[in-house]
């Protein structure tokens, strides 16, 4: 990866679909803000999900892939909609994004469930509860049962049809992750919570082993093993309990949607995908907030630009090394928050709420400030 | 199965280990009551989890499992404890339940997650988004990655460590618990939703087409699809939406602790495992709370009997064709939660808690009045 000194940070944008291509163009002024503020970045674009299946037949081209791979980061919108609901599962949009994780190597999934306390009010949950918030779930994505072979839907002798998947790890996958997650626990409380089904599967007795192992190499870091139902229930009773949250793929993806439904934020988590975490903050990665598509208000304008924001926010951190600027924009998006401009999706009665365009002026006002 | 008329009914039961054992004593005076109002019963008990590993060395001896073929029903209270927790997978304590559900081909495991509104501020919800929430958990129980071949920890030839599990599903085992669901749900609000990741898994695609096929027999059931991501999502902001949930054996386990925690009566819930719907509630099912086995507090007589009560009176319903009984019995457990009767778990400041025993002869009370 690139130091800022000898050449510019390729940045590749994605802006897929519904909602995505006006959140990220929001999202390009926050990035003009760091070029400004001395970030050298060389931009391009191109086609990902159902915009790239009705250009090129497929969500993401293989040039496109290539074009990630020649790139530092990748800034991505949201793919999908009922245009392409009826599409078998290979062909479909979100296949882009399992394809780009695979192909650059984004095996650390990293998912903070952060709670906004000016948003308390539209969680599910008691604010007591999730005052404070902050939980880092880092889920592997680049193996487990999203990726293993053998796999197939098939009829047999008496035409009866049986499906099946494979969950597979090694533990070189496994140890890759937990020390991504060790690493990122040492920036924070210091505390890893490993999470599987140990007591039933061989990917789960293989995880904690593993798990285990790493540990040993972060002595200053407190690890700890819970059963992934149990951790689904915890995560409702008692979130606060959690600092860094390992997992496999496929309870990563589940677990990561639970905990940030816990923080009535969701419209604006962020999220990285990360080939592991490179020397000070120059990783490759994939950054696009956690939210969908939401085709019911593309092209409104009304959209929240935050989750995609502090994507970028993200990006600068892990892979522009430039945890400074990181810190800036985060500033400024909570000030913004605190400040109580509200779009629609976080609007509370009484407030009048503004557009895509307006909040992201709020959060480039807030850093001129 | 046994009418009533004809003979009586079989009832097996498995205190297991921890504070089973107490809780079933408890349950057992409820079991007389059933008698006393004219239910022919005839029990008998045995070793499960910890304490059949202590005597035989496994956690369910091959005898009790022809004991629990030859009965109606099964009683069972929780296994596990620090003491067998260094044990190999396969010799665990849990490995008791797992291999009775097999054996007795319990497929349907049925987990309500109900709101005792008198609890409500126990949950870590806001009580407006729980109170009457009444969610039905069909979770398949007998196949998927529970039990699918091959699984396996290996040492490959250059000596890493890989793991793999297969979940594997045939059709006929997605349509019988979703035929299930679809004959719950006629029983209550007549909605199905069916949890899966067909985005991603060969097995989510064909239990979201079998589902699709069943329903068509059920006009009069609404049926939806959720991938378990969002429905973790789901579960947590807007919980009321659900009234039947049909899903596997792994998102099943973890998505029914979610809904269970949610209502912040975690200690009262019971489940039903079942070999499908007999007619007229003669189904062979296997009933336990779905809490623990609480080692902390084994033997100091304060666990709440509750869920294991209530499990009675799912077998009451299910396998003893007594549905009155099972109303009078639920009945009861309200009016003593409504009247104040705590347990330390779930007691308010201010409240004197009662004790297992007390808890029960209140029960009792209440079903005599
Ligand atoms: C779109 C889908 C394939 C994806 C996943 O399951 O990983 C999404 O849910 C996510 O979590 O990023
Ligand atoms: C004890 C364990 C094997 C079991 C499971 O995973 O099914 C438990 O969590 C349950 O849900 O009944």
């Amino acid at each position: 990866m690139a130091a800022a000194s000898d050449r510019p940070f390729k940045l590749l944008v994605l802006p897929g679909d519904g909602i995505g291509p006006e959140i990220i163009r929001e999202t390009l002024r926050v990035v003009d803000w760091a070029r400004n503020a001395g970030l050298r970045i060389e931009l391009s674009e191109a086609l990902a999900g159902g915009a790239s299946i009705d250009a090129v037949g497929a969500p993401i081209a293989e040039d496109v892939v290539d074009q990630a791979l020649a790139s530092d980061a990748v800034l991505f919108g949201a793919v999908g909609g009922p245009k392409w609901d009826h599409l078998p599962r290979a062909q479909r949009p979100e296949m882009g994004i399992l394809r780009l994780r695979q192909a650059l190597d984004l095996y650390a999934n990293l998912r903070p469930a952060v709670c906004f306390d000016e948003l308390l009010d539209t969680s599910a949950l008691k604010p007591e509860l999730i005052r404070g918030l902050d939980i880092l779930i880092v889920r592997e994505a680049t193996a487990g049962v999203y990726f293993s072979l053998p796999r197939a839907n098939e009829v047999d002798a008496d035409g009866q049809r049986r499906a099946y998947d494979t969950q597979a790890y090694t533990e070189a996958e496994i140890a890759r992750v937990c020390r991504t997650a060790f690493e990122l626990a040492r920036t924070r409380q210091r505390r890893v919570c490993s999470v599987d089904k140990a007591n039933v599967m061989e990917t789960g007795a293989l995880w904690r082993a593993v798990a285990t192992e790493v540990a040993a190499d972060y002595p200053d870091v407190e690890l700890s093993h819970m059963y992934a139902d149990n951790c689904a229930m915890q995560l409702v009773r008692r979130p606060d309990q959690f600092d860094v949250i390992v997992t496999d793929n496929l309870f990563g993806d589940i677990l990561s949607d639970a905990a940030a439904a816990l923080t009535g934020s969701l419209g604006l988590l962020p999220s990285a995908s990360l080939s592991g975490l490179g020397k000070g903050g120059n990783s490759r990665g994939l950054y696009e907030p956690i939210h969908g598509s939401a085709p019911d208000i593309a092209g409104q304008g009304v959209a929240n630009p935050i989750a995609t924001i502090l994507s970028f926010a993200l990006c600068l951190r892990w892979s522009f090394d430039r945890a400074d600027l990181a810190d800036r924009l985060e500033r400024a998006v909570r000030q913004v928050v605190s400040s109580g401009v509200r779009t629609p999706d976080i609007v509370e009665a009484g407030v009048a709420p503004v557009s895509t365009l307006q909040m992201t002026d709020a959060v480039l006002a807030a850093l001129d400030a």
